[in-house]
Order: structure tokens, then sequence, then C-alpha cells
């Protein structure tokens, strides 16, 4: 993904960011629209893979705590869950808001939004 | 994962599971309690990663779909994405509620449930 600088919106502060497609996964992006929300997956690889635990937040005042019950970056698998607004979409680009990870993060999936319904 | 044999619960009427955890990632698991409901993530070793379209759900009568639009297991990164209730923890085996997913399916994270505020 490309980040730009962009004005600070969203209730999490976060610049909004393209995503950027290999051109051959464009036919699966064919039905996502401006202000749709969706989640992202990423693969976090600047991770440190051999994490088992953590202070949240990176505050050592707070107890560490195992991975599987944070959403550290740091894990066996650093998978990356993001839900995101789309702003628009242009080709194999798709400019959303409210993500926060690294540029250049591997986008791995796109999905519909999580709800009671249909989140499992 | 493990399936069991059990009477069917919960609203979407999958039988509990046991996620059964390389002991290795042990400690990654020790503030999951019994109770609590997370998000895990699947690799759906079992997918076809050249589809990208689908009919939703396989009904050939709704209109084919750009996969992800959809939660198809299906795409190109065929990782799975369950919101499930922790029963009970038995060392690095942990029994769920509400997982829909075939047997012996890799599990690749587990993080805490998104929800408005975190869930990005």
């Amino acid at each position: 993904m490309d980040r730009e600088m962009a004005p600070k919106q969203g209730d999490e502060g976060a610049p909004d960011a393209w995503l950027v497609f290999e051109p051959d996964v464009r036919e699966g992006l064919r039905d996502l629209r401006a202000g749709e929300e969706v989640i992202v997956l990423t693969w976090l690889d600047r991770a440190d893979r051999d994490v088992l635990v953590v202070h949240p937040r990176g505050d050592a005042t707070r107890p560490e705590t195992g991975v599987f019950s944070t959403r550290s970056p740091d894990r066996p698998n650093p998978i990356g869950l993001h839900r995101v607004k789309i702003v628009s979409i242009d080709g194999t680009r798709v400019r959303v808001q409210n993500l926060e990870a690294l540029d250049a993060t591997p986008i791995i999936d796109v999905k519909p939004v999580l709800d009671q319904t249909t989140e499992r």
C-alpha cells in the first residue's frame, strides 16, 4: 500500500492510504464500492515473529500479556486485521480511510465487514 | 483443529471444536479465558486459489460477485476469519463454539474480537 500525505480524518486520525493490488486480481475487486467498509488483511512484514508476550500498546507499566490476547503486530504469524472505509476506486487502486499500517505492507485479503450475523 | 461430535448449539448450529496449538506458542495463549469471544484466523488449505468471482453461497441464481466482496473460501489468499466463543482451555487445546471450518484446517492466528473501537 502507499501512504499519502493527507489531512488527518477519522476518529483514529490515520491518513488516507491507497491499497495497490496486483493486476491479476482485478476481477476480484469489481464489486467493491466507495462508501463501503471492508476488512483488509495484511502481512506485517516488519514484525518480530518470536514474540509470545507483550506489554499491551508497548506500555511497560501494563502487565505482560499473551500475544493472542492482544493486537500486537509482533506475534508468530503477523497478520494485520484492519477495518477501513473505501473512499474511491481507481482500477486496481483503492483509496481507504482509517488504515493504520506501515507503507508497503503487503495486502493479503479483503473481506466484507464482520458483523454479528456474518462474521463467522 | 479437531472437530468433535457434539450437540449442535449456537445460533449457527456449528458443533464445538478443539483448536489445537503447537506447544511452542503456549505462552501466547496464557491470557485467553473461557467465556471470551475471539477472532480465529485459519488457512483454508482446501480452497481454490485461482477463483476471483463466485456465486455468493454457491447459489447459481445469484449473480457472480468479486471474491473480495464475499466470504468465499475460494480466493487468492484463502484466509478464514471466524468469531468464536471459548468454552474451555486445556493446555494448548482450546475448545470453542461457533467455528465453521473443516477438520484439520491450520490455525494461523488468534486475536481479540473486533469492535467499533478496537477493530482497526
